[in-house]
């Protein structure tokens, strides 16, 4: 297995965790298997759709690829079916979703560089891949993003895509560069659940300026 | 009138309806006249707005187009000024807004169809283009997006974007396709008001796994 | 002092300033700090960014010029710091805002003009530019965004936008645009505020059309 084999198959552990999350916070929300869809397709594909709008750069991945948006939507409809077990999985799905925060970032700055993209744009586009699913999801459930406010976890995003960045730039050799940023990126993200490890809060309730 | 006279004409139709609920859906929220053309122009113009950013597809129509842009946003201001009477109107709105739900889905897959997308990404683009608008509203509006919730809507759009692109590859003439899918869709959408139909809610209530 | 360097001088002032104020809405919601700098740089580059998205202009100009971006995002995390003489600033920042609001109203519509688009789009343009930054800030946030609804601000956009136009299709000298526009959008915007000026309100509570 070559590393962009790996990648990918990562990707797609990722992407499919990515879209049973959304469905599961469609179905918190009581809405029907449309919404699921949608939601579980938003959640897996946005990041990578927000990241490729801002960058311009086309055709998406799912619409070149349309098989992963099959696979995707299955899943999100498959999850209401296996619903009742979800609630034993908590941990499983924790785990792989620390497989595909991790991915995202380290596929995003990736994708970046290769379109010549400055450096810290790559870091951005890792982020960006990372987290905006999860945006979406939030706004499309009425809930002010997770990311903005829970423990470690967009922090983990810039720290892997940062470092496969820099480890990239610094010319290592590319499957060198995924030994070193994946497995990071994965531990990094366990060990702030593992500890509740979360970032500073910013608590400001004065009187408005705007 | 030619078929392409004839969905442009019903084309209008939809989109000035979708306005109309746009500014009707600012009114409930107690917004400004900024915020009635806002929604009004972004219900209607939102589901191929995100159709062709998508797809990589410039100019936008309405860009292109910008006498659309401005019958929409008087469509907007004028509702404002016939709010009174609109509440007689309930059962023509849901009639227009079901020709707007048929066509919308009937360009958004011709319109990818005729890039050279895969058929299923022509489907779609055909729901994203019927739906896409009203959730922008109901997101501007600060309510979970109805299309996630309601009766068959999503689904007439996903049947009738299926139907016209199974159609157009079978190689039937454009004005049989369109003979038959704009009644089919229409027909769909007025059953499903009148006998309520709805797809399957996901209820989950359990811990959360995210 | 060329009238580029003037115009980019308030731009930064502008972009700045919102930045701020997108990092002191995140602290009303509690967010930490990564939600900070997002909400921080969504609500500086975010009208800049869905304009040049619907127009499909690319690359973006945070993207290609990252400092900037840097420099929002430390904005935002000194606003974390500074936060406690926030309040003692009321004043100054509407000021602040008031020549960003201005500023990205024309930058908007001259940047659509210099791409060739229609007059009424360069005004659009424009508006895109001036409210949707504070848009975005406000859904991330969960509330309705509050140029949909509060005193004149959008209309200044509007006029300020239309009158950039308007004097640069009239063949006035560039510099004599930015003269005439600047301090009339400004001084609208001020006297908006003073006299509390605002738009009539759309108060739809009837049956729901929808």
């Amino acid at each position: 297995m070559t590393e962009m084999q790996l990648i990918s198959a990562l990707w797609l552990v990722g992407v499919l965790t990515e879209a049973i999350t959304g469905a599961l916070a469609a179905g918190r929300r009581r809405m029907d298997l449309f919404g699921v869809v949608m939601v579980g397709c938003a959640t897996a594909i946005g990041g990578g759709t927000v990241r490729d709008v801002l960058l311009g750069s086309y055709p998406l991945i799912w619409v070149e690829h349309v098989e992963f948006l099959v696979a995707i939507a299955a899943t999100s409809l498959l999850t209401v079916a296996f619903a009742p077990i979800m609630r034993y999985l908590t941990k499983l799905f924790l785990t792989l979703d620390a497989i595909g925060l991790t991915v995202f970032s380290v596929i995003g700055a990736q994708k970046a560089l290769t379109l010549g993209f400055n450096p810290l744009i790559a870091v951005v586009a890792g982020v960006v891949t990372g987290v905006f699913g999860g945006i979406i999801r939030d706004l499309f459930c009425q809930q002010i993003p997770l990311v903005f406010r829970k423990e470690l976890y967009a922090v983990v995003s810039i720290i892997t895509a940062g470092l496969y960045v820099l480890l990239t730039l610094a010319n290592l050799a590319p499957w060198l560069v995924l030994a070193l940023c994946l497995p990071f990126g994965f531990g990094l993200r366990l060990l702030a659940i593992k500890f509740n490890w979360s970032m500073p809060t910013f608590d400001y309730q004065e009187q408005s300026v705007h």
